[in-house]
């Protein structure tokens, strides 16, 4: 464990034993992969899969109940119907586990005949002091162990800094994706689902004090418990560590369709949600998409303290709307120094045209497109007048003629010496994950974040400087 | 040709004879392209090479000059330096052409000496009454001839309704991946460059007159001529068909990023230009990436005159996402009706749960994904409260177990009926061209158009909506 000091959720991180109640010899059925993850990716604690009617789960002994387990169990992952979950929690509890986890859904979600049962479930685990992930919650992950409880084959997990908080499974049709293609850098993840017993607070302190933890980002539906300490929370943990926040139910129809049970906060209007997330110093968003841009740019670059951007593109058009979205996004565009000017003005003819937005489309008409890349990338290196840049990849056959392997190398060369003087980096490129999929692994891997458009490069890039407007460290 | 009027641009986009100068051997310029994707991609008309140094070029007799040059020359495509194109367009002149496009840059956008050549340049052709797209223009393309102009490779191209206007090479880099892999079925594109003849009224009129074209997606900096003919052209226009307007230049900065010729309206201040192009039933994108999305929607769907959608998706958090994306983009959640309740329902355990947005991953525990589809995409064709459909897909897994070939196919066949009865549907996926590549050619051959995340899915079908509303046509 990186902590030192103990926190009631460790145990469902840091399980050393570890029960799976309703595990499936069937690859056709979602639960097998709750054990299989765990012996394919070699989690290092005991796993004891519990079904009655199998003997052996991925080559570990199998077990029809809870009692018939002969060691200890830290943590129960439950994953039977609705209706048999009351009788398996009575097994948990005299079997004395430390933390369950409950993934069918059925209970509160689904009305009052649900809600009631699920408080029965929560008074029954007070009393010996057992806490509860869920239910309707399919978590947690923590990637130093690879401790991964999932519906469907997990990939290895890089581990990184950035810890989620979910309060439903949106992220699990696209984990793999998000971690082979996008190339998020998890710590670890968290599903809340109903939070009958563990919610949002709770999540977020552990991930405010978990040392590994950089970045959190955290979705959000509704407030489980009292909205002031939560946003007392959320601004003592955004002075230490960025928090990004997808509050979703922003419109009267989805707030409809999100839970019912919402606390304070979230009767309150989008705009008072949202003036109150900016003043706790969140940094909050529309989408997913964005969601997962800032994630990644969080967990890639550091904090911005000035906006300056430098800015090139494959033609004066996409120059100017990167602009737009770069002002839009809180950022200016740099004034490039006299020195600048000297080393830029010659990678064109003689004409008077800007060198910021730079025109790589132009240039590359007089040069070839790995000097042009060299020379931009040294200039705002040393140009005191820039603090990051967005880079548009493109002509890639021009890049690749005579030099198909590294080009992904060249870039990250050629920004080297600007990321190590603190001035971040972001690339776009149409296809990031088909075509340009190796120059992106190779980018990403030195810690340039890639996006398929200049907006949500600029985006990401504004962000950046946001958390450090909004924690007044400017 | 498909128009019975005539019209001045014909000549630009179904030439018969073209004289590409500058025309390139080596694979490592620009130029080579010029030649090889008329001969690869089989333009029937005459095409001759003009460069001193070769006597073939693409195995097409190369001509010292335009003066060599047997027959007689619609088109001439100029690709040399900017300081000898005045001669070449004399040369043009006395060869009696039709029309010319300048691709070269160094003209007005350069400044004051670049603006005079170019004026000349003007000026030599008013007197014949020779057109010219550019300079600072790569255009055009018909997908009709094969008539394409590009720097570098291109494919083969579809024919669609999709016309584009562009202000600068922006498509440039990406125009493979938006034929091949985004499946933009594109008509016609010309990009205008410095507009020191052709501008964006000659282009909007032809399009807007040109049968084959159903959709026209314009990229505008600035307007070159009188703002009040554009927006009565515009309007006019948009009664016809749909324009979707991409005006950049947005922010102050953007606006000095962008070309400074410019025009009346663009001098206002950006809410004032939104509210003259909206007046003009245009619909107007904020970025790239909606004017793609928007372009694609428009060409694939017919308008919508009624609003009410029907929403499934793989988790209610992303459902609850969906519903709010959907109801800021103008849309309204459909309330099924008591058939429809009736037939969803079944799919869930006796749950009082939601059936809009209606939760597949849920339902997926119960049934198979196969059958969830077919039965909601049988709900929502029946439906009269359902005017049109967004389904996230995922769990690929499941459906593909036993069924690897056909999940398109499947899907396709489960929404046929819905798109029978006019309600369209958008499908949004995690990688649509990567992992879900196959999937998105199948299901955007019938004419579903697939989106990488549910804000995109939505906001197009948005679209459809808003252009009936300044139409008037609801």
């Amino acid at each position: 464990m990186t902590n030192t000091r103990h926190h009631f959720l460790d145990i469902f991180f840091y399980p050393e034993s570890v029960a799976v109640v309703g595990a499936s010899r069937s690859m056709m059925s979602p639960n097998f992969f709750l054990v299989s993850n765990l012996t394919d990716l070699k989690f290092p604690g005991k796993v004891y899969p519990v079904n009655p009617n199998a003997a052996e789960i991925m080559g570990l002994k199998t077990y029809p109940d809870m009692k018939s387990i002969e060691g200890n169990v830290d943590l129960a992952v439950i994953s039977v119907p609705a209706s048999k979950t009351m009788d398996i929690v009575r097994d948990c509890i005299a079997k004395r586990v430390k933390g369950i986890t409950i993934i069918a859904g059925g209970f509160s979600e689904i009305g009052s005949g649900g809600k009631k049962t699920q408080d029965e479930i929560l008074s029954l685990l007070r009393e010996p002091g057992i806490r509860a992930i869920g239910p309707n919650a399919l978590s947690p992950i923590n990637t130093a162990n690879n401790f991964i409880i999932g519906f469907g084959a997990a990939v290895e997990m890089p581990r990184g800094g950035l810890s989620f908080i979910f309060q439903s499974g949106l992220y699990q049709p696209r984990l793999n994706w998000l971690i082979s293609e996008f190339h998020l850098n998890l710590n670890k993840l968290i599903d809340l689902g109903n939070k009958m017993d563990i919610n949002e607070v709770d999540a977020l302190e552990y991930f405010g004090q978990d040392d590994s933890t950089r970045v959190i980002a955290m979705h959000l539906e509704s407030i489980a418990g009292d909205a002031r300490k939560f946003l007392r929370l959320l601004d003592s943990t955004t002075r230490k560590k960025p928090v990004i926040v997808l509050k979703t139910g922003r419109t009267a129809a989805g707030a409809r369709a999100a839970s019912s049970h919402t606390g304070a906060l979230m009767k309150s209007t989008d705009t008072v949600v949202d003036a109150a997330l900016r003043q706790a110093g969140a940094i909050r968003v529309q989408g997913l998409d964005e969601f997962l841009d800032l994630a990644k740019v969080f967990e890639y670059l550091p904090p911005l303290r000035s906006n300056r951007i430098a800015i090139s593109s494959f033609s004066g058009g996409e120059g100017v709307i990167t602009t737009d979205f770069a002002q839009l996004h809180g950022l200016t565009l740099a004034e490039l120094g006299a020195g600048a000017e000297k080393r830029l003005r010659p990678l064109f003819p003689p004409w008077d045209i800007p060198l910021n937005p730079f025109d790589t489309g132009v240039a590359s008409q007089f040069h070839r497109e790995k000097d042009i890349f060299g020379i931009i990338g040294g200039v705002y290196a040393d140009d005191p007048n820039v603090d990051c840049m967005a880079i548009q990849m493109a002509g890639m056959q021009q890049l690749l003629t005579g030099a198909s392997k590294g080009v992904g190398e060249h870039l990250a060369e050629a920004f080297s010496q600007a990321k190590k003087r603190g001035k971040p980096v972001a690339v776009w490129m149409t296809d990031p994950s088909g075509e340009g999929g190796e120059i992106t692994r190779v980018l990403e891997a030195n810690r340039i974040p890639v996006y398929p458009s200049a907006e949500r490069a600029v985006r990401a890039l504004g962000a950046l400087y946001k958390y450090s407007v909004l924690r007044g460290r400017l």
